[in-house]
């Protein structure tokens, strides 16, 4: 029995590994088309802003750890140009193919260039593998660039941003759609935006860059440019093989991570999983998602039987050193999902008073009709990923804000106030029906 | 229509403004016994460690404040002594009578000395009021004590004994359970005493005390003795007057906060609440259960129809800087209680390990029958509040370890690591199956 995985990251690795401890007997090869596995790809901008200060420190695992502790086969430069499932069979780009009886797509995504002309450039940039940001990084050193566009405000965006400023360049982010961190909601946008001008990066919103000039982008003149315009699935070559795309463009698949074709699994970033605030199928690609999903498939490709409910679409970055987090949908986000939402906002301290705690924004969004909650985001230096992911249980979990506004959470002057924010934000919004 | 509120601190004054909120005619009156009211009780030990500079810096409202904004008239040095529920009325030291409709029990708890003889001695201090942290600033300052016993290893404790610490005394903690903070854990009690003697404070477990000696208490030299030995709800006089008490001790009441007698509620470190693990009630007086039970026993009284669910049984102490954090039950309180708890406990990362995160400990407990989690741990330097958060609401909830397991948490590298150490714990905690 041949287990064959697409893709060596996250959700391959994780699907690799995890087939490996329910069944110890199954062949199992995993097919890299890049020259490294399981490095961190999130950690990446912390390449570029020097922090992290070798490529390698990013990289978890070796093809030769595989090997020799989980008896995995990995194979990196091996890029799958072709699929035939009739034949339960993929072709390298060598020529080579490979058998499977069961196979796990985790074939990742790619950054989204948005038709923009002009991005073989040598100063464009995209910042999606460990190629990417080495590249970036060997750049900076040898060109010393000293002016930057960043084409995208969502989150590659603005760590990228974030790490160049802090290695002395010009910055201007340029985003398209009117709102940053795709989040259509104001507030967040103003917010980010007063916190990367106070560190000297411009953010322009409702900018459509068309192409990339030599020295300058939509008439800001730069040096560098990096694009960060989101992500797309790859799934072209699967698609031809007869694997079913949902509405998204990515793989559609069962809460087995089971694609339309019977032993074919997918995880990652190629694949739609459920939202589970609407129900409904969505795509957004993220580490955590694809180490979650990977897992599954890999659990399932090797006979076990898991299920993955969904996500509730949280997400958190950091920007100079404040945290932007949100979860599940926004406002206007509810609303065109069919919701009649309901939002409090509320400024609070992260901390009682005389333990110097900062200021931490909270907003709730419910909806109207059952009281469900049904989003939220935390804008703060500290404690927005801990608030955050009380939202994200409560989405998970189904909570109404007045089941929410009874949580027990910890109190203690040193890490919260006696009432903490989510707590009042919880109580403002009971006070809108 | 007069309501009437003993009790002028946490719960004492929810209810009041949470009645004012509901009906602005409603004639109220707070009776407080002490001479101020409103103040911070958890920040008590920050004054007697000198990070609070001044007593008025815990007062949050005057008496003033509630007269002219909340039209409530707060009385303070106005001690009940007896109540009549016949004729609806309270009767206070002064001999003056207060006529009410609706009341609101809201006596609180003192310390309980455990019998112990000789603590009335001028070198031995309780620290649950104002007055007790500024009598004991005081003495640090007048008598330099440079030996402190702490009687009881509970929040109180520990946190007495760092802010005596912090003040350059020699501290030693007795405690009379074999565990520190309340929570039959060895392992806690290990972490605990690993950080308490790092800071050269001794724990000593199994110490029951039985007289403070003028230079000694349980043959450890001291010059100064605080009894921090837990809580005693302050009910001899309601209960005299009919009120009728649960098997902890405290007032028993209806989820409206209503006790036996029709109209009268009781809130905060005086009654039971429902423990929402175990269902059951349960006796467990925290500053931020007191402020919403307060808030629900002020609206039922003034006509809403408001309930408390319960509690989960979450806190959280700061010990020279790590976080202790426990929700719901340990292993040994979840199988008294009648289930079969199955646990995991992994060491983890609060961050990325480029952002330098702090070694993080997690426990779960889960039944193993239901598979429901039953309670959980977290101790760390920084995000033990964050991850207890997302327990205890995952607690409240009543989310299996396979739900817990998949919940879609924050990840981004300054702010944790991309598996958090929950879901780490809660993985590992599957495989106990």
């Amino acid at each position: 029995m041949a287990l064959v995985v697409i893709g060596g990251v996250a959700a391959g690795l994780s699907a690799a590994a995890r087939a490996r401890r329910l069944d110890p007997r199954l062949e199992i090869v995993v097919l890299e088309k890049g020259p490294v596995i399981s490095y961190g790809a999130c950690g990446l901008p912390y390449l570029v802003e020097g922090r992290v200060r070798r490529p390698e420190e990013l990289i978890v695992y070796t093809p030769e750890y595989f090997r020799k502790e989980r008896h995995i086969e990995v194979r990196t430069g091996a890029r799958v140009v072709s699929m035939a499932h009739s034949r339960r069979e993929v072709v390298l780009e060598s020529g080579a193919r490979v058998r499977y009886d069961r196979l796990v797509l985790a074939t990742g995504a790619r950054c989204d260039t948005l038709g923009i002309a002009g991005t073989d450039q040598p100063h464009v940039f995209t910042l999606h593998t460990l190629e990417d940001a080495t590249r970036m990084r060997r750049f900076l050193a040898e060109s010393r660039p000293r002016r930057a566009v960043v084409i995208g405000a969502g989150y590659i965006g603005v760590e990228a941003a974030d790490a160049l400023r802090r290695n002395g360049l010009r910055v201007t982010v340029l985003e398209r759609s009117p709102n940053a961190l795709l989040r259509d909601d104001p507030q967040i946008t103003l917010a980010v935006r007063r916190v990367l001008e106070e560190h000297g990066v411009e953010l322009r919103c409702g900018v459509a860059v068309e192409s990339i000039e030599p020295g300058r982008v939509a008439g800001v003149p730069c040096d560098m440019v990096v694009l960060a315009g989101g992500f797309k699935p790859n799934v072209e070559l699967v698609a031809e093989a007869g694997v079913e795309l949902g509405r998204s463009g990515a793989i559609r698949t069962s809460d087995r991570m089971e694609t339309n074709l019977p032993g074919v699994y997918a995880a990652g970033d190629c694949a739609e999983v459920t939202h589970l605030v609407s129900g409904s199928a969505t795509y957004i690609p993220l580490g955590t998602t694809a180490n979650k999903t990977g897992r599954v498939a890999g659990a399932n490709a090797a006979g076990g039987r898991e299920r993955f409910a969904g996500i509730v679409g949280t997400s958190i970055v950091g920007i100079f050193g404040t945290g932007f987090a949100t979860t599940g949908f926004s406002t206007e986000q509810a609303r065109a999902q069919g919701f009649s939402p309901v939002a409090a906002r509320v400024e609070g301290h992260s901390r009682a008073r005389y333990f110097q705690g900062g200021k931490t924004t909270v907003e709730l969004v419910a909806d109207r009709a059952t009281r469900r909650l049904l989003g939220g985001s935390v804008i703060g230096e500290e404690g927005a990923a801990g608030r955050i992911n009380v939202i994200a249980t409560a989405l998970g979990a189904r909570l109404t804000v007045d089941e929410f506004e009874q949580l027990d959470l910890a109190y203690a002057p040193p890490f919260a106030p006696v009432w903490d924010p989510l707590l009042i934000a919880a109580q403002q919004l009971r006070n809108r029906w």
